[in-house]
């Protein structure tokens, strides 16, 4: 029961916007570290599953570009018909990979977080894989809350599952998206974690789940299972049908074996240029150069990525993100970045595909 | 005594960095309706003194840019063997034109400020022209304040001179950058007016007066003077010599013969990206873009300007200046702009010729 890891490299992150692009999105950004997140989650994949068990669940229009960028040859460059949420990309992964290991255990990372501690994460991931292999559970990390945040899922913690699996706890409930103050109170109370989308389980474990619960899903994966192949027409037709969920909602909330590890290093989903911001330690006194060329910053607190060589001055301003990506420039702040996408989905309506 | 233009261009205007440039001065940037500065300068000029009577007054720098961009002939084009300030401009350019007319009248005009009213604007010269020539005074004009500006001189004004010239005043003396409480006193108590740094008088007047106040100027313009022409590096050597004095200093304020005509058209010397803000009717509910492509702005009371077709997005910020020359970027705060220099000396400071 081999360990794969499922990358998954669907989201647009339009919220990194105008650095992201729909032909350049957020897992191809150096934003963190000078490597990309999608290298750095590669070599982060290489290390718990080795190199040829890494595999990566894209779009059409970034296969090549994912090809290039990961050297991962085109059998293990899983493209999906269409785009149809978290749930359909690994039901579509987990078929394609049992049927080249039956026997496989998938670890599933999402390709533009951000996770320092490769060594503490690697172990983590280790032992998850444990528990999917010895008891088929589907195990979801969980990360202990720094900030009241009310954009994640939440996992309420149960009791432990024993002994033999010591750091594993069974999941009371999931708590998508919570109000202000209820997560302020999870904060507080500590018996709440994050969930970070990353999840452990075996290819046959999942797939029976989504079949119980999600049986719409397994339907659309029909041509793939067919014995005599069908058309890749046929399975774009039945993808497109396919209901757009995520797996959490697909499964997790709704399956009996799942369990969570809570885990104790920093993790960052580097959701918007705030929470970047706040990995890459920006704080009032201090600012963040990601790119270009800062040549005056008087106010301090602000996160600028610039063309390189691009002579940036800032005066008197504090806490704002400047993002010039040549031929788009924002400058907003920090503290609404969440609403970047906003933007981004009016650029769209107005047919501006030239700068989204 | 015929009247002819003198427009000063040796300014630098660091303040609209990054829009201006060592070899793009301020003159050269299209910042209010369309034309540039120095174009509309041109058009006031052309229209007080006619097309044949109008003069540059430049450095080397930006002779060749000057003449292409006003079509006036080379001999037109007055270009100084070294930059020294208003005074030595002013002498260097009436010497030069007496030359050619020993009875020339000058209108003194700066190529960077934005003064709607062209006609009203004409009228007055044209009455400072007249009392000029009849009197031989030194004109200067007299823009109402409208804030407690501490950036300017102001001119307190004195007794009517008579009936011969009746809109012309005597001068009771001149007053240099006044603390802001002494300018709210100014602007409260209406006898002051600003001194605009456009004046009016013969040639041989203010030749006069030069050798008469400060006679090291008209020494240094010696090898000007002499029958037996001498070689321009002379010349050259004799100008670096000499002081860099404003004319007010030099001669303005201590010459008997000065007059100043108040006048009530809308004037702007255009001296920051606050008072071109404030010049286009930027306020808290408003922004104004003045080139590139305004994508969003939730904030209002900006001032942008980018590259052509560049998508600019402002998110939660307001009263900042977003100024992108395609090389360089600044972001400011509008009430902190007369702060930009300070960013051009350290950025020249540190051998950044790429980007001054």
């Amino acid at each position: 029961m081999s360990l794969h890891a499922v990358i998954l490299a669907g989201g647009a992150g339009e919220r990194f916007w105008p650095a992201s692009r729909a032909r350049r999105p957020k897992p191809f950004l150096r934003v963190v570290g000078g490597r990309t997140l999608l290298d750095a989650t590669c070599l982060r994949a290489r290390r718990i599953a080795g190199a040829s068990r890494v595999w990566v669940v894209c779009g059409r229009e970034h296969a090549q570009a994912i090809r290039r960028a990961t050297g991962l040859p085109a059998s293990r460059v899983l493209v999906e018909p269409a785009r149809r949420n978290t749930a359909m990309a690994i039901a579509f992964a987990a078929l394609r990979i049992a049927r080249a290991d039956p026997q496989a255990v998938l670890a599933v990372l999402p390709a533009d977080h951000h996770i320092p501690d490769t060594a503490a994460f690697a172990a983590d991931l280790r032992a998850a894989a444990r528990a999917a292999r010895a008891a088929g559970a589907l195990v979801t990390l969980g990360v202990r809350p720094t900030r009241p945040e009310t954009g994640y899922g939440y996992i309420d913690v149960g009791a432990p599952v024993g002994r033999a699996h010591p750091r594993l706890h069974r999941v009371r409930r999931f708590v998508e998206k919570p109000e202000r103050r209820v997560a302020e109170r999870y904060l507080r109370g500590g018996r709440h974690l994050w969930n970070a989308g990353i999840f452990v389980f075996s290819a046959r474990a999942i797939l029976e789940e989504i079949e119980a619960h999600t049986p719409e899903l397994a339907a659309a994966l029909g041509p793939l299972r067919a014995r005599a192949r069908s058309s890749r027409a046929e399975l774009a037709r039945s993808y497109r049908r396919a209901p757009s969920l995520p797996i959490d909602v697909a499964v997790m909330e709704r399956s009996q074996r799942v369990w969570t590890l809570p885990v104790r290093w920093r993790w960052s989903d580097v959701g918007t240029w705030e929470s970047l911001a706040g990995e890459l330690g920006v704080a009032p006194g201090r600012s963040r150069l990601l790119a270009g060329d800062l040549v005056y910053d008087d106010g301090a607190g602000n996160l600028v990525w610039g063309p390189d060589g691009k002579a940036v001055a800032l005066l008197g301003v504090s806490g704002l993100a400047v993002v010039d990506a040549g031929d788009a420039l924002l400058v907003a702040r920090l503290d609404r970045s969440n609403e970047v996408r906003a933007i981004v989905q009016g650029l769209k309506e107005k047919g501006r595909l030239d700068v989204t």
